[in-house]
């Protein structure tokens, strides 16, 4: 154990040990593996190993077959349609990418949809690996969680609907967005009820639409507001932004929109539809001459005169490569309250237990 | 002339030929007048025949050719690359997007780029070419215009650098966003100044990068904030969509980025790039299906309880659909202060008048 927790492979090694005793096919349990540990280690505690707790409530029930194995179902020479079989979506998720990577790599264009999945994590991972291919990736997701109210309606219609953008540029410092395209994800909200604060004006709407600052209005009805905040703040444009996301993730790969009444509803898997884009620079340019222009402008955007002399100008990617680095060194932190969690369901579930 | 103004075959007859008596060869000014009396009719005032002022103030200097011919300088299976040869955006945007969706009718996906381009009017009238076609489209450009600093910054980096979606639904009635990755438009800003009144928070930037409501802040070296408005309102993602437009507008075509010294500096053109993107979703599923998921989501968004029973929730592209409904009927209306400034560079071009 480091200062802080185990290294990235103990960490995995972990998250793989309770997926295998689940029932999930070792193959996919360490891919599913390697994308948690991969958003813990990046500081995106939200969606790595703390959701083994929310996966470990749907054991048991069809919404989500750990023995699924994903498999490509259709394809052409741009193109591939993965049926996620009811399963987690880290699996079909990572062979998605894949598989746009290897059309873009040929023919410079790629593009993957999976339909019948489940939660897949960070988008950021997924975008990142076309990054790290020298291509430019973006991925989106449809949610199960519908809890976001579109402009001027008083009824949730949409999920935090993540969109993920990723370019090379330097070497280990791709341009690397990841948003979710509400103004704030649930978990930040929630640590403003657990500290006792209100939230900031634009965050949260009550169950009438209104504007409102309290912590707990998702909990009496009421919404998350889309990106922009009000109208005023132009949060049609997040909202449009999500529904984009849903049209791309859901409405090509053939999983339900969430408007849709059967929606998270269908006896079997959590109808979760993901997207997948890669792209190739060097169709139109030299790949170095593009990579270096990327890397100028993320140098130029670094360099801009802060506001405050204490905190530099960040480009997208940088935060989560700042933890990877301190992770990386120091381990990576589960809190203790979580790990109590966390080695219970490991003894319930007879995996063997790593993280101190 | 109808109640409101003159119809669209008149308004877009005197756009073109304003534009021909500049000298820009015939073909190209009726596909530019084409795309600017378009938004005129979908009431994007902003961006239509208002701008013949603009590039009124360009004539005669080498940043604005009007006898630019663009040309498909490289092209693949999926893939176009256009020079706009340093003259105004409209006929290589068209010209590009038309290769995407081409392309994308043969393998299903379809990427074209413009470089040495100006400006080229309202993203969403390409993006609808895509949707008019039975595919998605998604549009990007850059902008000549710096007038955003980045989230923690207190120096311009970006423009208002759009972004465009649209997919094909109920006939008629495609899902249509168009939005600047700013939380307003600068004209919006203009309106509260000429009005007298204080834009609302979250708006616009002082000069250091701080909060400010006076709508002159942008006359006196302040910036337009990225969509979120403020740090707590998650401008970050505002700020990293528009690096994201850049990045595929600017970095897949060369144009330079907004961040280069060299950024609408050369001797000659505007040096701006866009981004032209077509998806047939008949490769993942029959389109058919695909278009009544997409009316059934727009339904469905649309019925959703208003949160005030006189504003129905509205779906991206319905504002702009009832413009044109109403403009169709009584006519494209045109200022009297921006009529006469029209009229007087009519006659001096020596192009006719038909506006009244």
């Amino acid at each position: 154990m480091g200062e802080w927790g185990a290294d990235f492979d103990t960490h995995k090694t972990q998250i793989a040990g309770i997926l295998t005793a689940w029932g999930m096919p070792a193959e996919n349990a360490e891919k599913t593996a390697e994308v948690m540990a991969w958003t813990d280690l990046h500081g995106i505690d939200s969606h790595g190993i703390s959701m083994l707790t929310v996966y470990h409530r749907h054991l048991g029930n069809r919404r989500l077959r750990m023995e699924a194995t994903p498999a490509i179902q259709s394809e052409g020479p741009v193109n591939a349609l993965i049926d996620g079989d009811g399963g987690l979506g880290h699996a079909p998720a990572q062979m998605a990418m894949a598989a746009a990577i290897g059309k873009a790599s040929t023919l410079g264009i790629g593009i993957a949809v999976v339909r019948n999945s489940a939660h897949f994590g960070a988008c950021g991972f997924y975008a990142n690996m076309a990054a790290e291919a020298g291509l430019i990736g973006m991925v989106t997701t449809s949610a199960s969680l519908i809890q976001v109210a579109p402009t001027g309606g008083a009824e949730a219609r949409f999920g935090t609907d993540p969109l993920a953008f990723a370019a090379p540029g330097a070497p280990g410092r791709p341009f690397l967005l990841d948003m979710a395209t509400t103004t704030v994800a649930a978990g930040r909200i929630r640590n403003k009820a657990n500290e006792g604060l209100d939230c900031p004006p634009g965050w949260v709407l009550s169950k009438d639409g209104l504007p409102s600052t309290d912590p707990l209005e998702t909990q009496k009805g009421g919404y998350l507001t889309s990106l922009g905040g009000s109208p005023e703040g132009s949060s049609y444009k997040g909202y449009g932004l999500s529904a984009m996301v849903n049209i791309l993730a859901a409405g090509l790969s053939g999983a339900t929109f969430p408007t849709d009444p059967q929606h998270a509803k269908k006896p079997q898997g959590m109808d979760i539809g993901h997207f997948f884009l890669a792209i190739d620079p060097g169709m139109f340019r030299p790949v170095e001459e593009f990579r270096a222009e990327v890397a100028a402008f993320c140098e130029a955007l670094s360099a801009t005169p802060p506001i405050d002399p204490g905190q530099p100008v960040m480009v997208a990617g940088d935060p989560e490569r700042r933890h990877a680095a301190e992770r990386s060194a120091k381990g990576i932190p589960v809190a203790p309250g979580l790990k109590a969690k966390l080695r219970e369901i490991a003894q319930e579930s007879g995996a063997a237990w790593h993280l101190g």
